[in-house]
């Protein structure tokens, strides 16, 4: 490994490792995300498909694939199959969130309207979907469409836990692994899957992807309430705010006494929130360990990525995978 | 055929011949529709689901395979996909239209909020796509994805075409086939395609199907101009209001002289109605013939979807799909 590569993020090197691969899954992107008939369908995406994301799930993907050996095409596909599953849901989210940014930039519901979001994000999962019938892979496609009905069961739940105090660690977890975990998986499994990996090395990759997901979801949540001034684009108390159930708070609560549960019945279950209720949040939560606790979770996550990685062949994509996992976890730590 | 067969409708008559397989999809639709985590999600989807659509895109389904001979299963699971892809298109349309009733109740989007009615179309889209991959066959698949595309493309161009005078004629029948016929010539072509059906036969059935939806589609854009009191829950002039160019409006714009153009440039464009302007472009539309040209459209549809099935066995299923045709536009005879 040069110089050069230790210097760079995890991701960059990944980047740098698949670029020939990654160019061309953005060019297949591009060319099917174009509609002759309807051109609001190519602006909207391309706002948000340009936006300079990291392109993380498809690396994933072509990651996987290639780590299992496979040397046909259809993993190009199956890449850009996972970023529009992820761009389609980024644009509903945005609907249902209300949210004016994305990735430093005005969201399209703002640029456009929530009506072109709502139909331009099914446009973009109807694409997914051809491109991954295009793989000939009934395997591949079971993966996928586990996968989108665990995203969007994971979405509505997380709809009705907003100011829900009863919220438990178990539902958490099925709302991160459908917003997050469960695309990773699915991102991951699949390259694997289409390389006609044996059994253990698709399982492990799942695994992998799952734990990856999980990890990466655990950290976001906790960057929250204890990440200022990070740089990764979300405000502190941005969940507080919107009274999301997180597993700071989850935690928190769990450990609250009689006068500690009235506050948090007060700014989480009827909203009322005053300047300082932030604040007096994240005392609360420093108070019983719960940041602590959470850092270790997704420490616990990242480790169990790692773990599955063993069963695989000891290669550079292997160790950029698992550094990639370590890089997750290097925010909180 | 009974007396008591022939003074049913079509539909009606539809249904009796399928019950048992109806009956085994709705069983279906119930099962596939829970979600243990989330309740929020049978509660929304119930309420659309039961409250008594016709279920003609699942009859169309079941018909086409019993036509062509089929004896598996699968064609029960089609069914329900193909009626869970309306039902989340419904749900989508209603959050983009803002609609407040649908089949005589209020919307979902109304009863819950645009955020449930996102998120649940989406569960349901995920759904419907895992019942359609159980089904094993990638062209099934082809066809299914191809149709999700046409939907989500006809729905954006339809965003984009309202208020605007310069819709042509071939921008409007991509609008509907998108809305309507995509859905229904996917829903007997695939229905063909399971039973493995000879080509000129899953072909006919396609054609059938996107002859009828287009017919159908034509007949409900007609009655918005001339059809007050037919009790199809749609008000006369909806389609003017919104200032979306439908057909009989196409055609009336078409002939318009200078007046008639300042007329639908200020009611279409500008949106600027006033009292009597639906009963003056309604007799714009008379003067040129327009509310004619339109229902004899919609009649050269339906003998086209008629003429469709003559390769077909001739049974008695054939000649309620026949006689389905014709009901469509006895609306407008």
């Amino acid at each position: 490994m040069s110089l050069d590569q230790l210097t760079l993020k995890p991701h960059d090197q990944l980047a740098r490792a698949l670029a020939p691969e990654l160019d061309r899954v953005n060019t297949l992107i591009r060319t099917r995300m174009a509609s002759e008939s309807a051109p609001r369908i190519p602006e909207v995406t391309a706002h948000l498909i340009e936006a300079g994301g990291k392109r993380l799930r498809p690396m994933l993907t072509l990651a996987s694939a290639r780590l299992c050996g496979y040397a046909g095409e259809h993993h190009i596909r199956l890449a850009a199959t996972v970023e529009f599953i992820h761009t389609a849901t980024l644009l509903h989210d945005d609907v249902v969130d209300g949210s004016a940014q994305r990735r430093g930039r005005p969201t399209a519901n703002l640029l456009w309207d929530n009506k072109s979001s709502v139909l331009v994000g099914d446009y973009l999962f109807a694409r997914a979907f051809q491109l991954m019938v295009e793989c000939d892979s009934l395997r591949v496609l079971d993966i996928l469409s586990n996968a989108a009905a665990t995203i969007a069961e994971g979405e509505v739940l997380q709809l009705t836990t907003v100011r829900n105090l009863a919220t438990d660690e178990a539902t958490y977890e099925r709302v991160i692994r459908g917003k997050t975990a469960a695309l990773f998986s699915a991102a991951t499994e699949a390259g694997a899957v289409i390389a006609g990996a044996p059994e253990p090395q698709a399982d492990a990759l799942r695994r992998y992807g799952d734990a990856l997901g999980m990890g990466f979801q655990i950290v976001d949540d906790f960057l929250d309430y204890g990440g200022a001034g990070t740089g990764i684009g979300k405000n502190l108390g941005d969940d507080f705010r919107e009274g999301k159930p997180t597993l700071p708070l989850i935690r928190a609560v769990a450990c609250a006494d009689a006068e500690e549960r009235a506050f948090w019945e007060r700014v989480i279950e009827r909203r009322d929130q005053r300047p300082g209720d932030l604040e007096h949040a994240m005392a609360l939560m420093a108070r019983h360990g719960a940041l602590d606790g959470v850092r270790k979770s997704a420490l616990d996550w990242v480790a169990t990525a790692r773990a599955a990685l063993g069963v695989l062949p000891d290669t550079d994509l292997r160790t950029m995978l698992d550094e990639l996992a370590g890089y997750v976890v290097a925010r909180v730590t």
